[in-house]
């Protein structure tokens, strides 16, 4: 009998009606001749609200305080849908995190999957039950209820297709699929059928919010093939798994703009071994991400350096940088906040020349000036200023095809 | 160091303010030179609501799910009031049912508690940690978890201070507590300094609505001394212990009204052996609990069983006895509900003679009816017409001299 996992947002259990619906699918997963195991995330809005009370009690709540009070938001959800299940006559029965046989490091908030136990899963499997798995929890080898962080629903889902071997992992959620670039901005933005791995990553890591990387590279190091598909309709949605030797005849897959970056730029430190591994490793230390590193030896002994950084980690590498730039003997920070990286990914661009060329033509021809550029075996990045960005968008997507299949 | 376990029922955590209240009464104890584990209950209302989603998704949920369902409730009370005290600089740490040891039986909704394992709280103590346990709940030996049923956080509460030797188990609730009778019903009503586990287990099956009797008699069982006491003002409370010889001078130490009780007259069935059984094994098999049976030998070869049994048990009785008086052979059943109970307890009744006479003359000089008597060893109840309950407490109250001390 196929397997197949179900994944469900927070928006989707968001109240009895809407349950009830997602009740009704699992149903039809089911009669259609599946085994059927989903995955929920708590209800949306309470995890803030839980949030918010740990606060009103203490100002910095203790992690594995966090996770023992956020875990409960997901057992709500499993345990509601059991019920709903069992009201339409489903045989279901609801897990915890750690009933689910989800193991974990010992990491509260942000805890890693270490490995899964599918037997328990499977023992109700083969009673002919759903089983309804609460999304983004573990448990570590002290007992300590323990959270995934962001996106660790999602995690959840594809680590349990893998420890199950199903044949098939849905992910639903409020976007019906993974597009050429995001509808809103082009209107001719076409849903793709299929995305590989890497550049599903490459997406994710710049700026398309379908889903966290961390799950996406789950999948790809276990093989996990899934589909990012709606809730809210039956239309298909994208699949994504390894490369295959004819998704490199496309050479670009989609175009992402990542609008909550900022420029550093690093100027007038000297110019000598030594001076900008002591700039990345103070940025490193402050955990700040660094994107898009550019360095130019200027005049008279001093070098430049320009990078990004995410937006809401500008304060934090400003403070990082001052006592570094002390410390190898001057420089100054200036920061650029008002800019966006655009990036065109495919893995056609392994075997493909001239995809460069393409897009800085094409934003040349609509007067869109290039202040950065970082390219990777499947990805162009460009910076651009954040007035143009949807522009610049609009004619990588023209000129690379995207919107004729 | 002395060991001290505190209860704290539904509205002691059924806000944030609540809960820093309770959070400052914690740390007093601790910095008084206790080690402290707490033992909550869910926010008051939590469960209720609970139960009404629940049922809004289907109308008989299965109580595997319910159990999953309710526990949130204590997870999010314990998660809170760990970071209550962390916000007041008092290390804590918030265990579920399953992680503090609680051990049950498979029984969902209302599960025994086998055994406590008190290692891991007792490891967090010798650390200097108050260990602040979810009441209510614990887990199988299959992992589910299971919950304990009407008054299970007292539960809790008296099984952890008999496994961990605590010197002092203090149950907190909103009335300061036990009173020789309802302080509502008489103005003269004085609050017990102590009393039997016997006498309270009375007072607590013949209305008295402090505690549930099966957190009375786990602690009589295990001889777990508890006070019950108020978390709204700094009173002490009654101390429940193991009778003592000078506790038999009092002879009566309170007493208790139970206004939902109704008589069911079961008249004319055939006055031959196996008739009464009959009728109380039908009433057995439908969870009807019966109390104070009297029967009477009519005319005719026929017999009147008469006896009390819980208002909301009423309809429930009269359909399980439509077929036993079928099979029977004949008999009517009719129903009173208004009536009371009036219980009069005390263990000096088993060294003292006279009770029941004193009591039967002051009820009569109020000019009261007595319905139905029945007697135990430290314990008489009479059933009277609810509208003279009030009287019959207050008359008996001052019989006995329970307003003097």
């Amino acid at each position: 009998m196929p397997r197949i996992v179900q994944k469900y947002g927070g928006t989707s259990v968001g109240d009895v009606e809407r349950i009830k619906k997602v009740a009704e699918r699992i149903k039809a997963a089911r009669e259609e001749g599946n085994e059927v195991v989903v995955v929920l995330s708590a209800r949306a809005g309470l995890t803030n609200e839980l949030i918010a009370r740990a606060k009103g009690l203490c100002a910095e709540p203790s992690e594995r305080e966090l996770d023992q009070l956020l875990a409960i938001g997901e057992q709500e959800s499993v345990a509601l849908m059991a019920m709903a299940l069992h009201g339409i006559k489903v045989p279901a029965v609801s897990y915890t995190g750690a009933q689910a046989g989800i193991f974990t490091d010992g990491v509260h908030t942000k805890a890693k999957i270490r490995t899964v136990d599918p037997k328990p899963v499977v023992k109700d499997l083969d009673l002919g039950r759903v089983v309804i798995v609460a999304g983004f929890q573990g448990i570590d080898d002290d007992g300590q209820i323990t959270t995934l962080g962001r996106g660790g629903s999602d995690l959840t889902a594809v680590a349990l297709a893998g420890a199950l071997k199903a044949d098939v992992c849905e992910i639903y959620t409020d976007v019906d699929g993974v597009y050429t670039a995001d509808p809103r901005v082009v209107k001719n933005a076409r849903k793709l059928p299929e995305i590989s791995y890497d550049e599903m990553l490459e997406l994710a890591s710049s700026g398309s919010k379908v889903m966290q990387s961390r799950s996406v590279e789950f999948a790809k190091k276990f093989g996990v093939v899934f589909e990012v598909r709606s809730s809210f309709n039956h239309n298909p949605g994208t699949i994504v798994k390894e490369e295959v030797a004819y998704m490199e005849q496309v050479v670009v897959r989609g175009i992402a703009a990542d609008k909550d970056q900022a420029k550093v730029i690093v100027s007038n430190i000297p110019d000598k071994p030594g001076s900008a591994a002591s700039v990345f490793r103070g940025l490193a230390d402050a955990n700040v991400i660094v994107d898009m590193i550019v360095q130019t030896a200027g005049r008279h002994g001093v070098a430049n350096l320009t990078f990004t950084v995410p937006e809401t980690d500008t304060a934090r590498a400003v403070k990082a940088l001052e006592p570094v730039l002390a410390g190898i003997g001057g420089g100054q920070v200036t920061m650029h906040q008002h800019i966006a990286k655009i990036s065109v990914v495919g893995v056609g661009m392994k075997t493909h020349s001239g995809v460069a060329a393409t897009l800085f033509q094409a934003l040349a021809g609509a007067g869109i000036n290039i202040d950065l550029i970082s390219t990777s075996e499947i990805k162009i990045s460009v910076v651009v200023d954040l007035d143009r960005a949807d522009d610049a968008v609009r004619v990588a997507h023209a000129a690379f095809g995207l919107d004729k299949l």
